[in-house]
């Protein structure tokens, strides 16, 4: 029972997969180069104050350009193995559409939210928090089904395309 | 029909409206008080890549302790004048909850999500990003009502209340 | 003797004195006023990866335009009786002149600097961090006297006052 | 003569040259990659509120491992034939030291003051407002010579190295 003694019916705990992606990458100031170290997600939730009661799990820290096929069979071991029904996964941009796929067609029954950054949570330009609130607002809303969550929308798994010219995402119908 | 071509079903246009608190604080340098400008609604919707389509109005720039009757019933008739069936209201949070009750008696049949922020955005270590991402969220995912989106959560309406003490919102039962 | 084995000249330890001011002002969340918690001083020296040797005390954390003549004492006799010959100060701007020229009467020989900021370093729009940069760098390199380091320069005590319409530090002639 | 009716002695106008480096890096969100667009060096004057009189030029804008001899050039023909006697140059902290000595050896009677950052002033763990800060403070108030502000120290042109481990410079002795 939460704290404020009442059960409050919209906080069925969601699970939340770190993967890596632009979200968590620092700069490495002994080398000029952009890499991974720890996840921002704890910092990040705390500065929204965020209080959803969440079980947050780091499966990998890689770019997902880097993502092999054994990586996805990891994040779709996992997705469906967790208890809970609804789960966060966040991903880099570039082939988060693939992953969203890959899920699509394996995990049935649960609500699962995908989401990245254009630009390192670090960087002051970031979208990352944004997009953070974005996707934890549809992992509780959304019906079962695998989603994107960028751009302040949410986009159907195999219905949508990164824009590498703009870096926007975009629907796409059959 | 959207820049890509296909219809986007998801993208009802959203109205938002804004009338200040403390998301829209700024620092005055002379006078060492905090004060308020223009909003940072644009700018943090451009930080967030937004790209639902939005129709953004300012109805008032005060605080919420300073909001009165004749101000809540200006947002009450720009609610219900608005074509728009899904729309955001930024809002100080010392009332945040009283705005939303009576919004909820007299503007029915719209999906109206209220939020704000505990510090100012242009304070680094504001919510309101985070805050507005999820807003948002909810905005294009909840059936009509009206509702607080604070701390990750969405509440309904007369039955949330922000505790003095924490700074937090939380469900109340009757 | 230094770390990297070489004694270093320049690096006569310098002793720092914080007394308050908009410099380390936080925003309460909870009652929406700027209030004092602790000194940003050590956080703000990570940040430019200062490796002077520095040696610091908070004296108080008071706004400015509350200083009493008893505390002015206390940072005179602070001074005074500090054994180091080269002196930091960071100062609300209000009454900053005011405590400079009771330092450069009753403290003679010792270089002194204050410093301060318009906007609270937890702003992003903070000179905060720039200020603390110049006035160590004048600390380190100015003749004995007392001077204010704000907007890039140095001003004499005695021969400068805020602009209180321009928020900017300026020369006086007599 | 200044705006405030009196002539300020310390205000010798001082050139600034921009030749790149991290302090200018951006994050480019289409491919990841950090690159030079613009330097920031502007709205960094203007978030230090900083009013001294400068002359700004934008020599080049490149990572300081990829400056040749040419470019090295440059910035030598370019400080000498200078009007102002102080002068700024901001560059990447990797091969600031071969510059240094090279303008030790070719400008006479000049004080130089190369300054940069160990992260691109767009992160926000960046050294880059602490260093400008402290580098035109330097450049107003030290002798005649080359000089490497980084650290919230100055070093003398060929006794400083940057060490790699640390990503400090250090004295070196004879």
């Amino acid at each position: 029972m939460p704290e404020n003694g009442y059960v409050t019916p919209d906080t069925d705990r969601i699970r939340v997969f770190i993967t890596g992606g632009t979200f968590d990458k620092e700069y490495d100031e002994i080398n000029g180069k952009l890499y991974f170290k720890d996840s921002h997600l704890p910092e990040m939730l705390a500065l929204g104050r965020c209080h959803l009661e969440l079980e947050v799990r780091t499966l990998m820290m890689i770019d997902s350009l880097d993502m092999t096929d054994a990586d996805r069979n990891i994040i779709v071991e996992q997705c469906r193995n967790a208890p809970e029904k609804r789960i966060l996964v966040t991903h880099g941009t570039d082939t988060m559409t693939d992953t969203a796929v890959k899920l699509a067609t394996t995990v049935p029954d649960k609500t699962i939210i995908l989401t990245g950054a254009m630009v390192p949570y670090k960087f002051g330009s970031s979208d990352g928090l944004f997009n953070l609130g974005s996707a934890l607002a549809f992992a509780q809303t959304l019906a079962p089904g695998v989603y994107i969550a960028m751009n302040g929308r949410y986009f159907v798994a195999g219905r949508v395309r990164k824009n590498r010219q703009t870096g926007r995402f975009e629907e796409v119908r059959d």
